[in-house]
């Protein structure tokens, strides 16, 4: 059984339902993520000159409040004596602690990453069998937030039930901490997280991880479909995630979001209309805003995408309904047309045109598919609500 | 090994082969369910209404006798000391009990809902590891039937007896009550429930969500086929829905159907040609017949589709046995036409000819297909027998 | 690791790999079974009348040897006393065994049908949980051959190691009576019987249940391909099942056979060259030959193609080796035209050429595609043997 | 999150993710295996003519060092006493550690072969449930190097746990003896063993086994792609090994490997481009590097092949970064063309084009194509660089 939520209910549910138990995440997560700049390059100096930039350029003002370390920060080994995690001494000289310290000054939150494996992706220890001791050293650092990834993963995955156990178990050693601390689940999509995340988790993602393209095709991101892909990938184009998204938006709730993956606006590999479109629908599928660029160095232009009141509302809107795709057409040029409708507050509705194809479109969209998402009417439409969703927020 | 059952076999099997050794829905369920037309908005008022509502349009005398409570009766949590479920006070202000009593007082039986899960769809509390005192509440609230729906599972599906095993407690839950109570699995489909169900409960859906639509493509509803869908999704329009379960029908039992979902006839979203579809194919495939419409609002064309005398005969025989495909053939108008043949009692036949093309089709029939199930000719027809089949019931 | 066996090795694995270390079945077995022409109404008589009839129409000097008596000989329930599965007394009144003293006093020997399941598919006692006493019971009555079904299975399927334990429990019980029993499994192909059987049984079933017909397509056999085929169905026509099998045969192995089912040569529903095809494929392709017609009214044709020396020794042959599919061409009538190829003792081959287009086919065949298995050549071959395959043994 | 390395991370990578910690296989092995060219016919003779071959060829100074005894070695028993696997005493007179001796009074070392299942694929006696004695016993032998293959597994896949267990209890076995030993795990892809195998062995099969042909389809390998393959077969044509490795390449870490398997140069079932493309292929995508031919009747074309520096160096190159397929387009007359980059140490590329169709072609190759893996440009590249990729190796 599994019908749209009407608005009492969408309301209820975020009081009822809650991932973890946390009260976190509400309304999409958003922040900035070292990794799609950095990669693994990062340290003290990199992270504070980002959450300085944050603040400096007013983007907190926007809702942009994690700071996110991804992965990299590590020692070469957990300690020998307690077992418990480490950071580089050299790229943190005060540890983690002295980041996060100054993170907190700030008014800001920040975040960390490990993996439910036994080393990351980047081939630093990981926290399978470790959750316990990672969590509790997590909290004492002070860390609000939680990336949690999928590599070497010892063959732990085929089944729902597989990996839910093994992200279950960082969930309850996160909260046992105490400490609220947002989970960002990160197994590419593997055994369906949207069926058995929303109780364990804040997010998760729902794909291998993003290419700078807007739709440039890469074998390392093999899929067609994210609801049978048994090999999640990587390097996937931004419109590809798109496509992944679709059919299962719906499975989004209150504090538990799909994961589109940090965003690649400012980072050069796109143009700007691209790049719109890309924080846009990034926006209203409700996917966590967590922001890639060099923050010391955005154009002007990058600065206006990610600071769209306009567009910053459609994520954070109460209702927490993401938009779902009317309809996919291929067109001749290569590419398709695509219609996107979306529930908000007060009866109101997002509806977006996206087209993909090399050219400019001309598309005729039927009223009836705009502005009814079962095969009836919704009587309470009024005009005056459509006129709203016609304005162009990026004039 | 898997042969059609000849009618000697098929009597036999409705005394040897029961769900949960119940006894229960040796034809297919007949009643009305909450949920197609008031979602999470319900209460007593909503459901006695209903329920006079069947007996006051003499639909009771057609075989719907039972009256399903679906999500949103419950309180916003168990009762704290006992771990026993508990209604919204203010929507139940006498409990489940007070409303069951009043619909057994109609003649009528009496149906809840429950999740094999950690909430329920809506969101309220849901009975995974509560199995017992759930079963055991619903038994002293004297209730008939359970619907058992699968949200925030836990990841406990992904193989046949992760799931099997997941709802076997429940069915063994009911059993122990020592009251005979119906059990309507609602896994949509997931790991195959055609085949590990059986032995376990009286029906269980097939696939996701039905739309209000004949035939509308909807994203969230993505499978081709239900016997490689890995997503199951809602909004699967109503002829997809056939589609699904062509393959799948011939693992029906006395005692164990296939559920195409709770009927949308009368809801608005389709014309009465297509409703008289729709009921008769979920007739004829012998899927349970749930109303979904506001009982006290129908129309005249309405009442007429679903007190079919004929239609409800083909879905009531005594044989048990679904009509099968025998060809679907795509058409230029696109769409598709399909021929179907089903086994009823007596050595006599249903034929139907489907059309789901956007115009008017002629079709030639071939004797042998209409007729003819395996490669050879089944020498008892007549021509008494092929007379009576190409009555209209509906004109 | 994957290679045909050159025949020194083939010889050797005669020796070393047994199904069940029980030494039956180093050919494909051959027998006649109940079910595709008598189905559920069997009894004592028709068994009798059966293995008269191989006796009488001198069948077992071609090398049928097994009387099979498949689903329904079962009493209404289990010896409340014991636990040990009991016949009906009405179709068999001197019981199983009465019948198999009988069966081997013509020289001939018994097989019985079980399911791994809670109940046969017709809906009679099954044998999960009562494996031991089953095969206890079957030694005492001198049983010699069980085919050993899927229906009911409790949702014990999904991975080959849950398939395997389940099948695997019988196998053991076999074993361990003593008696030397061919232990048939069918499945259906779940799981990959042909990975996980040859260790533990005789033959496996590869596919859905066969239908008797040439090539129509029926929706209850809806898979497209054995190897990915995550729902079985029945009702598979006979050259779907060829196609079903091309990619595994080669997993058989001396003791260790894939089976394409009961064959329907003579049933009706195929003329005599397409029973031809049956027959011979079947024999090529190594499955065990079971005929399923009823055996007291064979036409001469019928005899004749089931009395094929040549064709039984294929399937016979010492080398064990299945034939291999070398191409498989599309024609524009519709159909298909195939090229099999096969390794028999003393260095010969068998090559044959299957049209399943409704039209006569000329065809060009390289010399290279029928000779030669591998890319490079198989330099043993001479002209002698070349001739001695052009033979059409039905002429 | 998964991003291709910078080289920095890759040499760091080098000690810090090692397969089973054994420091083995920094780069891809390479050495000589019986299987493709004598399959089960092995003795004494064969594995040392074949290490001295590799010895006066000069092979073992481009790094040819394993000599690997694949299937067939075996006694019919083990030892009856002890359990421990003994060789034929016919073939082997000396025993396998006469054998191996020898081979490493050369300064070669040796390989041998086992199946984790009951059998290996030849029929033999298999290590599943043997891992310690055998490992032990071929520690004791003096053995360098383990392939591990899957044949007669009992069912024990399904999901990559189940995988992943039964190959990690001979990872552990083979580490517990303290002797180094290389572990070439050999499943045949099955449930995805670049996802769980890099930590637990040095190289893995991706696919069923290769066929000496450039393209040729075989049904015995069905697949069409690796990543949801369910069944692996054998008789995989090169180029479609190459299809495969595709997506899955970049799972390969130093000490980690995809194997594409044994390679067929101068088997003599391909011209020697096409076994250029082979060998070059095989290196680029940093595949182990086993020669299969009889290395004691080589023609100089074949040598000169597999000694060609440059291609060595590829295979060997220290930043251990496979190849990535840019794009693959079909062309008219069958086949496609594809374009390859990988990058080497000190900011250096290899471009490689393949035509898989039967005729020369002529293809314009976007400069940002070649050059750039992600959507923005790689700024360090510099002219100097692209010359020397231009260079052909084998002229």
């Amino acid at each position: 059984m599994f019908k749209p939520f009407d608005l009492k209910l969408a309301a209820l549910l975020g009081t009822l339902v809650r991932a973890m138990d946390n009260g976190l995440a509400l309304t999409p997560q958003m922040g900035w993520n070292t990794w799609n700049h950095f990669g693994c390059n990062i340290d003290a100096d990199v992270v504070l000159s980002a959450a300085n930039a944050l603040v400096d350029q007013n983007l907190t003002s926007f809702g942009y409040n994690y700071v996110l370390m991804d992965d990299c920060w590590h020692a070469a080994s957990r300690d020998p004596d307690t077992g418990a995690p480490r950071a580089d001494p050299v790229k943190f000289p005060n540890g983690i602690k002295g980041v996060v310290d100054q993170v907190h000054a700030l008014g800001l939150k920040a975040g960390i990453y490990s993996d439910a494996g036994m080393y990351t992706c980047g081939g630093n220890f990981g926290s399978l069998g470790f959750e316990e001791i990672d969590a509790q050293t997590y909290a004492e650092w002070g860390i609000d937030y939680l990336k949690y990834d999928n590599c070497f993963n010892e063959g732990r995955s085929g089944t729902p039930k597989i990996s839910f156990d093994r992200y279950a178990n960082m969930s309850r050693a996160l909260n046992a901490t105490g400490r609220p601390i947002l989970y960002s689940l990160c197994n590419w999509g593997e055994d369906g997280p949207w069926n058995f995340a929303p109780t364990i988790a804040n997010s998760w993602r729902i794909s291998g991880d993003i290419m700078d393209s807007f739709d440039r095709f890469d074998e390392r991101c093999p899929c067609t479909q994210v609801i049978d892909c048994t090999y999640a990938g990587f390097h996937c184009a931004m419109t590809r995630i798109i496509d992944f998204a679709a059919p299962v938006l719906q499975k989004a709730r209150k504090g538990a979001w799909n994961d589109l993956d940090i965003m690649e606006v400012g980072q050069g590999g796109m143009n700007n209309d691209e790049y719109i479109t890309h924080f846009s629908f990034w926006a209203m599928l409700k996917s966590p805003l967590i922001l890639g660029m060099d923050l010391t160095s955005m154009t002007n232009e990058t600065v206006s995408i990610i600071t769209n009141d306009a567009i910053i509302a459609l994520n954070q809107d109460d209702a927490g309904s993401p938009a779902n795709r009317i309809w996919k057409r291929t067109v001749a040029d290569g590419g398709d047309l695509q219609l996107w409708q979306g529930s908000l507050v007060n009866n109101t509705f997002v509806i977006a045109l996206l087209n993909t194809s090399p050219k400019n479109q001309t598309v005729d969209v039927d009223f009836y598919d705009a502005f009814f998402d079962q095969a009836r009417p919704l009587l309470f439409l009024s005009l005056a609500i459509i006129d709203y969703l016609c304005l162009d927020t990026y004039e």
